[in-house]
Protein backbone atom coordinates (compact mmCIF):
# COMPACT_ATOMS: atom_id res chain seq x y z
CA UNK A 1 0.00 0.00 0.00
CA UNK A 2 1.25 3.34 -1.15
CA UNK A 3 1.48 6.83 1.59
CA UNK A 4 -0.06 9.88 0.93
CA UNK A 5 0.26 13.27 2.00
CA UNK A 6 -3.37 14.55 2.76
CA UNK A 7 -3.69 17.61 0.72
CA UNK A 8 -6.29 18.61 3.55
CA UNK A 9 -5.22 18.34 7.29
CA UNK A 10 -9.14 18.35 8.17
CA UNK A 11 -9.53 15.19 5.46
CA UNK A 12 -10.21 12.89 8.27
CA UNK A 13 -13.35 14.88 9.76
CA UNK A 14 -14.66 16.11 6.32
CA UNK A 15 -14.94 12.12 5.36
CA UNK A 16 -16.96 11.60 8.43
CA UNK A 17 -19.06 15.01 7.97
CA UNK A 18 -19.98 13.95 4.52
CA UNK A 19 -20.39 9.86 5.13
CA UNK A 20 -22.64 11.19 7.40
CA UNK A 21 -24.88 13.46 5.34
CA UNK A 22 -25.55 9.99 3.06
CA UNK A 23 -28.57 9.14 3.80
CA UNK A 24 -28.29 6.03 2.40
CA UNK A 25 -25.13 4.50 4.60
CA UNK A 26 -28.15 5.19 7.67
CA UNK A 27 -31.02 3.54 5.56
CA UNK A 28 -28.33 0.04 5.30
CA UNK A 29 -26.27 0.55 8.55
CA UNK A 30 -22.96 1.06 7.11
CA UNK A 31 -20.44 2.47 9.68
CA UNK A 32 -17.24 4.80 8.70
CA UNK A 33 -14.41 2.45 10.50
CA UNK A 34 -11.44 4.05 9.21
CA UNK A 35 -9.92 6.91 7.17
CA UNK A 36 -6.58 7.36 6.26
CA UNK A 37 -5.05 9.51 3.35
CA UNK A 38 -6.09 7.26 0.13
CA UNK A 39 -7.43 4.47 2.13
CA UNK A 40 -11.09 4.22 3.83
CA UNK A 41 -12.86 1.51 5.21
CA UNK A 42 -16.55 0.91 5.83
CA UNK A 43 -18.33 -2.08 8.24
CA UNK A 44 -21.63 -3.30 7.53
CA UNK A 45 -23.64 -5.83 10.15
CA UNK A 46 -26.29 -8.26 8.35
CA UNK A 47 -29.76 -7.60 8.36
CA UNK A 48 -32.29 -9.52 6.63
CA UNK A 49 -33.66 -6.71 4.80
CA UNK A 50 -30.33 -6.69 3.07
CA UNK A 51 -30.67 -9.98 0.92
CA UNK A 52 -31.12 -11.03 -2.39
CA UNK A 53 -33.58 -14.05 -3.01
CA UNK A 54 -30.80 -16.57 -1.14
CA UNK A 55 -31.00 -14.49 1.69
CA UNK A 56 -26.78 -13.65 1.20
CA UNK A 57 -25.74 -9.86 1.09
CA UNK A 58 -27.50 -8.21 -2.01
CA UNK A 59 -24.73 -7.15 -4.82
CA UNK A 60 -26.32 -4.04 -4.18
CA UNK A 61 -25.39 -3.57 -1.31
CA UNK A 62 -21.48 -4.72 -1.70
CA UNK A 63 -21.04 -2.75 -4.87
CA UNK A 64 -22.80 0.36 -2.72
CA UNK A 65 -20.23 -0.32 -0.40
CA UNK A 66 -17.11 -0.86 -2.79
CA UNK A 67 -18.16 2.70 -4.64
CA UNK A 68 -18.60 4.06 -0.80
CA UNK A 69 -14.91 2.91 0.01
CA UNK A 70 -13.33 3.91 -2.39
CA UNK A 71 -15.13 7.39 -3.23
CA UNK A 72 -14.24 8.63 0.21
CA UNK A 73 -10.38 7.23 -0.04
CA UNK A 74 -10.32 9.63 -2.95
CA UNK A 75 -11.90 12.19 -1.40
CA UNK A 76 -9.18 11.99 1.54
CA UNK A 77 -6.34 13.31 -0.79
CA UNK A 78 -8.37 15.92 -1.90
CA UNK A 79 -7.77 19.82 -1.68
CA UNK A 80 -9.65 21.85 0.31
CA UNK A 81 -13.36 22.94 -1.41
CA UNK A 82 -12.94 19.93 -3.76
CA UNK A 83 -15.28 16.78 -3.64
CA UNK A 84 -15.48 13.53 -6.06
CA UNK A 85 -17.27 12.39 -8.40
CA UNK A 86 -17.84 8.41 -9.24
CA UNK A 87 -16.74 8.35 -13.06
CA UNK A 88 -17.10 4.59 -13.35
CA UNK A 89 -16.47 1.59 -11.62
CA UNK A 90 -15.64 -2.63 -12.78
CA UNK A 91 -16.86 -4.92 -9.92
CA UNK A 92 -16.11 -8.15 -9.96
CA UNK A 93 -18.35 -10.84 -7.66
CA UNK A 94 -16.08 -13.27 -6.68
CA UNK A 95 -17.76 -14.94 -3.82
CA UNK A 96 -21.61 -14.93 -3.04
CA UNK A 97 -22.19 -12.06 0.44
CA UNK A 98 -22.30 -15.25 2.49
CA UNK A 99 -22.01 -14.05 5.95
CA UNK A 100 -23.25 -11.84 9.15
CA UNK A 101 -20.47 -8.76 8.22
CA UNK A 102 -19.10 -7.15 5.20
CA UNK A 103 -15.79 -5.18 5.20
CA UNK A 104 -15.53 -3.23 2.10
CA UNK A 105 -12.10 -1.06 1.63
CA UNK A 106 -10.79 1.06 -0.68
CA UNK A 107 -7.25 2.42 -1.96
CA UNK A 108 -6.07 5.20 -3.91
CA UNK A 109 -3.53 3.44 -6.51
CA UNK A 110 -3.15 6.75 -8.51
CA UNK A 111 -4.28 10.34 -7.34
CA UNK A 112 -4.52 12.96 -9.80
CA UNK A 113 -4.72 16.95 -9.99
CA UNK A 114 -8.07 15.93 -11.59
CA UNK A 115 -8.76 11.93 -12.36
CA UNK A 116 -8.00 9.32 -9.81
CA UNK A 117 -7.84 5.56 -9.54
CA UNK A 118 -8.72 3.57 -7.21
CA UNK A 119 -9.18 -0.21 -6.24
CA UNK A 120 -11.73 -1.86 -3.79
CA UNK A 121 -12.10 -4.95 -2.04
CA UNK A 122 -15.37 -6.65 0.10
CA UNK A 123 -15.02 -8.89 2.20
CA UNK A 124 -17.36 -11.02 3.63
CA UNK A 125 -16.91 -12.37 7.17
CA UNK A 126 -18.99 -16.21 8.41
CA UNK A 127 -18.35 -17.33 11.59
CA UNK A 128 -14.83 -15.62 12.21
CA UNK A 129 -13.54 -16.34 8.91
CA UNK A 130 -12.98 -14.00 6.29
CA UNK A 131 -13.54 -14.06 2.66
CA UNK A 132 -12.76 -11.72 -0.62
CA UNK A 133 -16.02 -11.27 -2.23
CA UNK A 134 -15.86 -8.49 -4.66
CA UNK A 135 -13.06 -6.46 -5.77
CA UNK A 136 -13.88 -3.17 -8.11
CA UNK A 137 -11.58 -0.86 -9.93
CA UNK A 138 -12.83 2.76 -10.18
CA UNK A 139 -11.95 6.37 -11.69
CA UNK A 140 -13.29 9.54 -10.24
CA UNK A 141 -13.05 12.86 -11.18
CA UNK A 142 -12.16 16.26 -9.00
CA UNK A 143 -15.04 18.39 -8.90
CA UNK A 144 -15.28 22.14 -7.45
CA UNK A 145 -17.24 23.70 -4.75
CA UNK A 146 -19.92 20.12 -4.41
CA UNK A 147 -19.09 19.97 -0.16
CA UNK A 148 -20.63 23.40 0.44
CA UNK A 149 -23.38 22.91 -1.46
CA UNK A 150 -25.02 20.73 1.62
CA UNK B 1 -33.82 -4.20 -29.58
CA UNK B 2 -33.12 -8.00 -30.65
CA UNK B 3 -35.53 -10.72 -29.63
CA UNK B 4 -34.98 -13.49 -28.19
CA UNK B 5 -36.95 -17.22 -27.57
CA UNK B 6 -37.53 -17.94 -23.76
CA UNK B 7 -36.65 -21.67 -22.98
CA UNK B 8 -38.96 -21.50 -20.25
CA UNK B 9 -42.51 -20.50 -20.64
CA UNK B 10 -42.99 -19.24 -16.77
CA UNK B 11 -40.13 -16.91 -17.81
CA UNK B 12 -42.40 -13.80 -16.35
CA UNK B 13 -43.82 -15.70 -13.55
CA UNK B 14 -40.23 -16.74 -12.16
CA UNK B 15 -38.42 -13.57 -12.64
CA UNK B 16 -41.48 -11.72 -10.39
CA UNK B 17 -41.07 -14.64 -7.76
CA UNK B 18 -37.17 -14.30 -7.50
CA UNK B 19 -37.81 -10.43 -7.38
CA UNK B 20 -40.46 -10.42 -4.57
CA UNK B 21 -37.43 -12.69 -2.61
CA UNK B 22 -35.27 -10.40 -2.77
CA UNK B 23 -35.60 -7.93 0.37
CA UNK B 24 -33.05 -5.41 -0.17
CA UNK B 25 -35.80 -4.76 -3.00
CA UNK B 26 -38.70 -4.03 -0.52
CA UNK B 27 -36.48 -2.31 1.93
CA UNK B 28 -35.57 0.25 -1.25
CA UNK B 29 -39.23 0.81 -2.70
CA UNK B 30 -38.05 -0.81 -6.37
CA UNK B 31 -40.66 -2.59 -8.12
CA UNK B 32 -40.43 -4.77 -11.17
CA UNK B 33 -42.11 -3.13 -13.82
CA UNK B 34 -41.38 -4.89 -17.09
CA UNK B 35 -40.65 -8.42 -18.24
CA UNK B 36 -39.65 -9.78 -21.62
CA UNK B 37 -37.77 -12.53 -22.53
CA UNK B 38 -34.16 -10.72 -22.96
CA UNK B 39 -35.58 -7.33 -20.97
CA UNK B 40 -36.12 -6.36 -17.51
CA UNK B 41 -37.47 -2.80 -16.43
CA UNK B 42 -37.24 -2.13 -12.64
CA UNK B 43 -39.01 1.41 -11.32
CA UNK B 44 -37.55 3.31 -8.04
CA UNK B 45 -39.76 6.19 -6.69
CA UNK B 46 -37.40 8.77 -4.97
CA UNK B 47 -37.23 8.65 -1.04
CA UNK B 48 -34.65 10.89 1.07
CA UNK B 49 -33.34 7.76 3.03
CA UNK B 50 -31.91 7.09 -0.45
CA UNK B 51 -29.96 9.67 -1.14
CA UNK B 52 -26.25 10.63 -0.79
CA UNK B 53 -24.87 13.90 0.55
CA UNK B 54 -26.11 16.20 -1.69
CA UNK B 55 -29.75 15.02 -1.68
CA UNK B 56 -29.94 12.69 -4.91
CA UNK B 57 -30.48 9.46 -5.12
CA UNK B 58 -26.86 7.59 -3.90
CA UNK B 59 -25.08 5.71 -6.70
CA UNK B 60 -25.35 2.27 -4.73
CA UNK B 61 -28.97 2.45 -5.56
CA UNK B 62 -28.27 3.93 -9.30
CA UNK B 63 -25.82 0.29 -9.45
CA UNK B 64 -27.88 -1.74 -7.44
CA UNK B 65 -31.22 -1.10 -9.96
CA UNK B 66 -28.56 -1.37 -13.43
CA UNK B 67 -27.29 -5.06 -11.47
CA UNK B 68 -30.85 -6.05 -11.23
CA UNK B 69 -32.63 -5.29 -14.27
CA UNK B 70 -29.25 -6.80 -16.26
CA UNK B 71 -29.83 -9.77 -14.16
CA UNK B 72 -33.59 -10.00 -14.28
CA UNK B 73 -32.97 -9.54 -18.26
CA UNK B 74 -30.50 -12.66 -17.90
CA UNK B 75 -32.52 -15.33 -16.12
CA UNK B 76 -35.85 -14.42 -18.56
CA UNK B 77 -33.62 -16.51 -20.93
CA UNK B 78 -32.23 -19.64 -18.86
CA UNK B 79 -34.03 -22.96 -19.16
CA UNK B 80 -36.12 -24.04 -16.23
CA UNK B 81 -33.95 -25.04 -13.66
CA UNK B 82 -31.17 -22.65 -14.14
CA UNK B 83 -30.79 -19.26 -12.86
CA UNK B 84 -28.02 -16.60 -13.10
CA UNK B 85 -25.44 -15.01 -10.90
CA UNK B 86 -23.41 -12.00 -12.12
CA UNK B 87 -20.03 -12.23 -12.53
CA UNK B 88 -19.36 -8.76 -13.37
CA UNK B 89 -20.39 -5.55 -14.31
CA UNK B 90 -18.62 -2.09 -15.53
CA UNK B 91 -20.81 1.04 -14.58
CA UNK B 92 -20.66 4.76 -15.94
CA UNK B 93 -22.21 7.39 -14.25
CA UNK B 94 -23.03 9.85 -16.51
CA UNK B 95 -25.35 12.43 -14.76
CA UNK B 96 -26.25 13.19 -10.94
CA UNK B 97 -29.37 11.29 -10.07
CA UNK B 98 -30.79 14.09 -9.36
CA UNK B 99 -35.05 13.66 -9.71
CA UNK B 100 -38.30 11.58 -8.36
CA UNK B 101 -37.97 8.60 -10.40
CA UNK B 102 -35.63 5.90 -11.13
CA UNK B 103 -35.96 4.01 -14.40
CA UNK B 104 -33.68 1.19 -15.10
CA UNK B 105 -33.91 -1.25 -18.01
CA UNK B 106 -31.64 -4.50 -18.72
CA UNK B 107 -31.38 -5.91 -21.89
CA UNK B 108 -29.86 -9.35 -23.30
CA UNK B 109 -26.53 -8.05 -25.98
CA UNK B 110 -25.62 -11.81 -25.98
CA UNK B 111 -26.86 -15.15 -24.37
CA UNK B 112 -24.83 -18.10 -23.94
CA UNK B 113 -25.31 -21.44 -22.37
CA UNK B 114 -22.48 -20.57 -19.95
CA UNK B 115 -22.01 -16.95 -20.43
CA UNK B 116 -24.78 -14.20 -20.54
CA UNK B 117 -23.76 -10.68 -21.55
CA UNK B 118 -25.98 -7.68 -20.98
CA UNK B 119 -26.44 -4.01 -21.34
CA UNK B 120 -28.65 -2.03 -18.45
CA UNK B 121 -29.09 1.89 -18.66
CA UNK B 122 -30.71 3.59 -16.14
CA UNK B 123 -32.73 7.20 -16.26
CA UNK B 124 -33.65 9.61 -13.72
CA UNK B 125 -36.74 11.89 -13.99
CA UNK B 126 -37.24 15.09 -13.03
CA UNK B 127 -40.35 17.13 -13.82
CA UNK B 128 -41.64 15.09 -16.35
CA UNK B 129 -37.63 15.15 -18.33
CA UNK B 130 -35.96 11.74 -18.59
CA UNK B 131 -32.32 11.87 -18.29
CA UNK B 132 -29.91 9.16 -19.06
CA UNK B 133 -27.95 8.53 -15.39
CA UNK B 134 -25.63 5.58 -16.11
CA UNK B 135 -25.29 2.96 -18.41
CA UNK B 136 -23.73 -0.72 -17.48
CA UNK B 137 -22.41 -3.78 -19.66
CA UNK B 138 -22.34 -6.85 -17.22
CA UNK B 139 -21.21 -10.40 -18.08
CA UNK B 140 -23.17 -13.55 -16.05
CA UNK B 141 -23.18 -16.74 -15.27
CA UNK B 142 -25.71 -20.13 -15.75
CA UNK B 143 -25.89 -21.74 -12.49
CA UNK B 144 -28.37 -24.92 -11.33
CA UNK B 145 -30.53 -25.62 -9.15
CA UNK B 146 -30.12 -22.39 -7.21
CA UNK B 147 -33.64 -21.12 -7.71
CA UNK B 148 -34.97 -23.62 -6.04
CA UNK B 149 -33.03 -23.51 -2.78
CA UNK B 150 -34.76 -20.76 -1.50
CA UNK C 1 -27.51 6.38 -32.86
CA UNK C 2 -27.59 9.97 -31.17
CA UNK C 3 -26.93 13.17 -34.24
CA UNK C 4 -24.27 15.49 -32.99
CA UNK C 5 -23.07 18.80 -34.03
CA UNK C 6 -19.21 19.11 -34.50
CA UNK C 7 -17.91 21.53 -32.81
CA UNK C 8 -14.52 21.66 -35.35
CA UNK C 9 -15.75 21.78 -38.90
CA UNK C 10 -12.63 20.35 -39.66
CA UNK C 11 -13.34 17.06 -37.66
CA UNK C 12 -13.30 14.70 -40.53
CA UNK C 13 -9.74 15.96 -42.29
CA UNK C 14 -8.23 16.42 -38.52
CA UNK C 15 -9.15 12.35 -37.32
CA UNK C 16 -7.88 11.38 -40.56
CA UNK C 17 -4.47 13.00 -40.24
CA UNK C 18 -4.19 11.92 -36.43
CA UNK C 19 -5.16 8.23 -37.79
CA UNK C 20 -2.45 8.71 -40.08
CA UNK C 21 -0.04 9.25 -38.00
CA UNK C 22 -0.35 6.05 -35.76
CA UNK C 23 2.48 4.09 -36.84
CA UNK C 24 0.52 1.02 -35.51
CA UNK C 25 -2.43 1.43 -37.37
CA UNK C 26 0.13 0.46 -40.41
CA UNK C 27 2.01 -2.05 -38.65
CA UNK C 28 -1.39 -3.67 -38.48
CA UNK C 29 -3.22 -2.96 -41.86
CA UNK C 30 -5.75 -0.67 -40.11
CA UNK C 31 -7.92 1.63 -42.53
CA UNK C 32 -9.78 4.55 -41.39
CA UNK C 33 -13.16 3.45 -43.08
CA UNK C 34 -15.58 6.07 -42.01
CA UNK C 35 -15.88 9.15 -39.86
CA UNK C 36 -18.99 10.87 -38.82
CA UNK C 37 -19.28 13.63 -35.59
CA UNK C 38 -19.71 11.15 -32.79
CA UNK C 39 -18.86 8.15 -34.96
CA UNK C 40 -15.84 5.93 -36.48
CA UNK C 41 -15.09 3.42 -37.98
CA UNK C 42 -12.21 1.38 -39.27
CA UNK C 43 -11.23 -1.50 -41.01
CA UNK C 44 -9.00 -4.50 -40.65
CA UNK C 45 -8.26 -7.31 -43.13
CA UNK C 46 -7.18 -10.82 -41.57
CA UNK C 47 -3.38 -11.51 -41.66
CA UNK C 48 -1.35 -14.18 -40.15
CA UNK C 49 0.79 -12.11 -38.45
CA UNK C 50 -2.09 -10.85 -36.61
CA UNK C 51 -3.21 -14.11 -34.91
CA UNK C 52 -3.13 -15.59 -31.47
CA UNK C 53 -2.99 -19.09 -31.06
CA UNK C 54 -5.62 -21.11 -32.94
CA UNK C 55 -4.92 -18.90 -35.81
CA UNK C 56 -7.85 -16.16 -35.41
CA UNK C 57 -7.12 -12.18 -34.77
CA UNK C 58 -5.56 -11.85 -31.46
CA UNK C 59 -7.55 -10.24 -28.74
CA UNK C 60 -5.21 -7.25 -28.26
CA UNK C 61 -6.01 -6.60 -32.11
CA UNK C 62 -9.85 -6.52 -31.66
CA UNK C 63 -9.15 -4.60 -28.41
CA UNK C 64 -7.19 -1.77 -30.28
CA UNK C 65 -9.07 -1.58 -33.06
CA UNK C 66 -12.01 -0.88 -29.97
CA UNK C 67 -9.92 1.73 -28.27
CA UNK C 68 -9.61 3.14 -31.96
CA UNK C 69 -12.58 3.16 -33.14
CA UNK C 70 -14.27 5.01 -29.93
CA UNK C 71 -11.23 7.56 -29.69
CA UNK C 72 -11.79 8.88 -33.05
CA UNK C 73 -15.40 8.73 -32.39
CA UNK C 74 -14.74 10.60 -29.55
CA UNK C 75 -11.91 13.11 -31.04
CA UNK C 76 -14.53 14.15 -33.66
CA UNK C 77 -16.35 16.02 -31.26
CA UNK C 78 -13.61 17.84 -29.90
CA UNK C 79 -13.29 21.60 -30.25
CA UNK C 80 -10.03 22.97 -32.61
CA UNK C 81 -7.18 22.93 -30.57
CA UNK C 82 -8.10 19.80 -28.16
CA UNK C 83 -7.91 15.91 -28.52
CA UNK C 84 -8.92 13.05 -26.31
CA UNK C 85 -6.91 10.75 -23.99
CA UNK C 86 -8.37 6.92 -23.16
CA UNK C 87 -9.17 7.27 -19.33
CA UNK C 88 -9.84 3.29 -19.36
CA UNK C 89 -12.24 1.06 -21.54
CA UNK C 90 -14.06 -2.20 -20.26
CA UNK C 91 -14.24 -4.70 -23.29
CA UNK C 92 -16.13 -7.95 -23.32
CA UNK C 93 -14.79 -10.49 -26.17
CA UNK C 94 -18.07 -12.18 -27.34
CA UNK C 95 -16.56 -14.79 -30.10
CA UNK C 96 -13.58 -15.96 -31.17
CA UNK C 97 -11.88 -13.53 -33.99
CA UNK C 98 -12.30 -16.05 -36.44
CA UNK C 99 -12.72 -14.70 -39.81
CA UNK C 100 -11.11 -12.86 -42.79
CA UNK C 101 -12.15 -9.24 -41.99
CA UNK C 102 -12.51 -7.04 -38.69
CA UNK C 103 -14.89 -3.84 -38.75
CA UNK C 104 -14.83 -1.56 -35.36
CA UNK C 105 -17.07 1.21 -34.69
CA UNK C 106 -17.42 3.68 -32.15
CA UNK C 107 -20.61 5.76 -31.39
CA UNK C 108 -20.48 8.61 -28.27
CA UNK C 109 -22.90 8.04 -26.26
CA UNK C 110 -22.30 10.90 -24.10
CA UNK C 111 -20.32 13.90 -24.82
CA UNK C 112 -19.17 16.09 -22.14
CA UNK C 113 -16.75 19.48 -22.11
CA UNK C 114 -14.23 16.65 -19.86
CA UNK C 115 -15.05 13.68 -19.78
CA UNK C 116 -16.95 11.69 -23.29
CA UNK C 117 -18.33 8.04 -22.86
CA UNK C 118 -18.40 5.81 -26.02
CA UNK C 119 -19.57 2.57 -27.04
CA UNK C 120 -17.90 0.57 -29.40
CA UNK C 121 -18.31 -3.00 -31.59
CA UNK C 122 -16.06 -4.87 -33.40
CA UNK C 123 -17.81 -7.39 -35.87
CA UNK C 124 -15.75 -10.41 -37.55
CA UNK C 125 -16.60 -11.52 -41.30
CA UNK C 126 -16.27 -15.21 -42.12
CA UNK C 127 -17.52 -15.93 -45.05
CA UNK C 128 -19.20 -13.29 -45.71
CA UNK C 129 -21.51 -13.61 -42.20
CA UNK C 130 -20.81 -10.53 -39.84
CA UNK C 131 -20.79 -11.66 -35.79
CA UNK C 132 -20.43 -9.29 -33.41
CA UNK C 133 -17.12 -10.70 -31.42
CA UNK C 134 -16.21 -7.96 -29.37
CA UNK C 135 -17.97 -4.52 -27.52
CA UNK C 136 -16.35 -1.99 -24.88
CA UNK C 137 -18.07 0.81 -22.75
CA UNK C 138 -15.10 3.35 -22.63
CA UNK C 139 -14.42 6.86 -21.25
CA UNK C 140 -12.06 9.56 -22.71
CA UNK C 141 -10.64 12.74 -21.42
CA UNK C 142 -10.00 15.95 -23.54
CA UNK C 143 -7.07 17.57 -23.01
CA UNK C 144 -5.62 20.94 -24.71
CA UNK C 145 -2.56 21.04 -27.08
CA UNK C 146 -1.95 17.84 -27.81
CA UNK C 147 -2.82 17.70 -31.84
CA UNK C 148 -0.13 20.02 -32.13
CA UNK C 149 2.59 18.50 -30.44
CA UNK C 150 3.24 16.39 -33.57
CA UNK D 1 0.86 -11.75 -3.80
CA UNK D 2 -0.88 -15.15 -3.09
CA UNK D 3 1.31 -18.36 -3.58
CA UNK D 4 -0.57 -21.47 -6.00
CA UNK D 5 -0.18 -25.11 -6.42
CA UNK D 6 0.13 -25.79 -10.51
CA UNK D 7 -2.75 -28.48 -11.27
CA UNK D 8 -0.07 -29.18 -14.13
CA UNK D 9 3.41 -29.96 -13.85
CA UNK D 10 4.33 -28.52 -17.32
CA UNK D 11 3.31 -25.16 -16.44
CA UNK D 12 5.65 -23.39 -17.52
CA UNK D 13 6.62 -25.33 -20.73
CA UNK D 14 2.84 -25.24 -22.15
CA UNK D 15 2.83 -21.44 -21.51
CA UNK D 16 5.64 -20.88 -23.49
CA UNK D 17 4.74 -23.18 -26.40
CA UNK D 18 1.35 -21.17 -26.40
CA UNK D 19 3.14 -17.44 -26.34
CA UNK D 20 5.37 -18.71 -29.04
CA UNK D 21 2.46 -19.80 -31.09
CA UNK D 22 0.57 -15.90 -30.89
CA UNK D 23 1.97 -14.92 -34.24
CA UNK D 24 0.77 -11.32 -32.85
CA UNK D 25 3.22 -11.24 -30.45
CA UNK D 26 6.46 -12.11 -32.63
CA UNK D 27 5.12 -8.99 -34.83
CA UNK D 28 4.88 -6.50 -32.24
CA UNK D 29 8.44 -8.45 -30.47
CA UNK D 30 7.04 -8.89 -27.45
CA UNK D 31 9.29 -11.72 -25.03
CA UNK D 32 7.82 -13.84 -22.21
CA UNK D 33 10.15 -12.82 -19.83
CA UNK D 34 8.78 -15.43 -16.50
CA UNK D 35 6.17 -17.60 -15.56
CA UNK D 36 5.24 -19.03 -12.00
CA UNK D 37 2.00 -20.50 -11.20
CA UNK D 38 -0.67 -17.89 -11.26
CA UNK D 39 2.16 -14.98 -12.70
CA UNK D 40 2.95 -14.39 -16.37
CA UNK D 41 5.59 -11.19 -17.35
CA UNK D 42 5.74 -10.08 -20.68
CA UNK D 43 8.44 -7.49 -21.79
CA UNK D 44 8.94 -5.36 -25.35
CA UNK D 45 10.98 -2.86 -26.32
CA UNK D 46 10.21 0.16 -27.81
CA UNK D 47 9.74 0.48 -31.60
CA UNK D 48 8.84 3.36 -33.84
CA UNK D 49 6.21 1.26 -35.46
CA UNK D 50 4.04 0.39 -31.97
CA UNK D 51 3.31 4.06 -31.27
CA UNK D 52 0.25 6.19 -31.53
CA UNK D 53 0.21 9.86 -32.94
CA UNK D 54 2.40 11.39 -30.44
CA UNK D 55 4.96 8.71 -30.43
CA UNK D 56 4.17 6.82 -27.46
CA UNK D 57 3.62 3.33 -27.05
CA UNK D 58 -0.07 3.00 -29.05
CA UNK D 59 -2.86 2.13 -26.17
CA UNK D 60 -3.59 -1.11 -28.27
CA UNK D 61 0.36 -2.12 -27.73
CA UNK D 62 -0.16 -1.50 -24.27
CA UNK D 63 -3.62 -3.87 -23.67
CA UNK D 64 -2.48 -6.39 -25.32
CA UNK D 65 0.39 -6.79 -22.85
CA UNK D 66 -2.12 -6.53 -20.30
CA UNK D 67 -4.63 -9.39 -22.04
CA UNK D 68 -1.73 -11.38 -22.37
CA UNK D 69 -0.05 -11.42 -19.25
CA UNK D 70 -3.30 -11.94 -17.40
CA UNK D 71 -4.43 -14.48 -19.85
CA UNK D 72 -1.13 -16.48 -19.52
CA UNK D 73 -1.34 -16.26 -15.79
CA UNK D 74 -4.57 -17.72 -15.76
CA UNK D 75 -3.06 -20.61 -17.75
CA UNK D 76 -0.72 -21.12 -15.71
CA UNK D 77 -3.31 -22.92 -13.35
CA UNK D 78 -4.99 -24.77 -15.51
CA UNK D 79 -5.30 -28.39 -15.22
CA UNK D 80 -3.84 -30.49 -18.80
CA UNK D 81 -5.96 -29.93 -21.55
CA UNK D 82 -7.20 -26.96 -20.58
CA UNK D 83 -7.03 -23.86 -21.60
CA UNK D 84 -8.46 -20.36 -20.71
CA UNK D 85 -10.43 -17.34 -23.07
CA UNK D 86 -10.54 -13.87 -22.28
CA UNK D 87 -14.25 -13.12 -21.18
CA UNK D 88 -13.66 -9.56 -20.06
CA UNK D 89 -11.23 -7.50 -19.04
CA UNK D 90 -11.25 -3.56 -18.10
CA UNK D 91 -7.94 -1.51 -18.24
CA UNK D 92 -7.35 2.17 -16.56
CA UNK D 93 -4.43 4.07 -18.33
CA UNK D 94 -2.93 5.72 -16.05
CA UNK D 95 0.38 7.60 -17.94
CA UNK D 96 1.20 7.74 -21.61
CA UNK D 97 3.41 5.09 -22.74
CA UNK D 98 6.38 7.18 -23.05
CA UNK D 99 9.70 5.26 -22.85
CA UNK D 100 11.87 2.60 -23.89
CA UNK D 101 10.60 -0.66 -22.64
CA UNK D 102 6.92 -1.78 -21.52
CA UNK D 103 6.72 -4.85 -18.45
CA UNK D 104 3.33 -6.33 -18.25
CA UNK D 105 2.63 -8.72 -15.49
CA UNK D 106 -0.61 -10.44 -14.92
CA UNK D 107 -0.94 -12.13 -11.40
CA UNK D 108 -4.30 -14.59 -10.57
CA UNK D 109 -6.63 -12.69 -7.82
CA UNK D 110 -9.23 -15.62 -8.16
CA UNK D 111 -8.27 -19.18 -9.45
CA UNK D 112 -11.46 -21.08 -10.01
CA UNK D 113 -12.63 -24.05 -11.89
CA UNK D 114 -14.77 -22.09 -14.49
CA UNK D 115 -13.58 -18.65 -13.81
CA UNK D 116 -10.66 -17.19 -13.15
CA UNK D 117 -10.01 -13.60 -11.98
CA UNK D 118 -6.87 -11.85 -12.92
CA UNK D 119 -5.22 -8.07 -12.60
CA UNK D 120 -2.49 -6.91 -14.46
CA UNK D 121 0.01 -4.01 -14.23
CA UNK D 122 2.06 -2.51 -17.24
CA UNK D 123 5.13 -0.54 -16.20
CA UNK D 124 6.63 1.67 -18.78
CA UNK D 125 10.47 2.73 -18.25
CA UNK D 126 12.28 5.51 -19.58
CA UNK D 127 15.57 6.39 -18.82
CA UNK D 128 15.81 3.63 -16.09
CA UNK D 129 12.54 4.90 -14.32
CA UNK D 130 9.85 2.22 -13.80
CA UNK D 131 6.26 4.33 -14.37
CA UNK D 132 2.58 2.06 -13.96
CA UNK D 133 1.25 3.25 -17.16
CA UNK D 134 -1.58 0.86 -16.93
CA UNK D 135 -4.04 -1.87 -14.78
CA UNK D 136 -6.52 -4.04 -15.58
CA UNK D 137 -8.90 -6.48 -14.25
CA UNK D 138 -10.00 -9.21 -16.15
CA UNK D 139 -12.31 -12.26 -16.38
CA UNK D 140 -11.27 -15.89 -18.18
CA UNK D 141 -13.04 -18.97 -18.51
CA UNK D 142 -11.77 -22.50 -18.62
CA UNK D 143 -12.37 -24.51 -21.70
CA UNK D 144 -11.75 -27.93 -22.77
CA UNK D 145 -9.30 -29.18 -25.50
CA UNK D 146 -8.50 -25.53 -27.38
CA UNK D 147 -4.74 -26.12 -26.25
CA UNK D 148 -4.75 -29.13 -28.91
CA UNK D 149 -6.64 -27.91 -31.46
CA UNK D 150 -3.30 -26.36 -33.14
Amino acid sequence: MQSFEPKDPDFGEKVKRSFNRQKFMMLIGARLASVRPGYCEIHLPFRDDLTQHHGYFHAGVIGTLADNAGGFAAYSLMPAGQTVLTVEYKLNLLSPGEGQFLMARGEVMKPGKTLTVCRTEVFVEKEGNRKLCATSQMTLIAVAGWEEVN
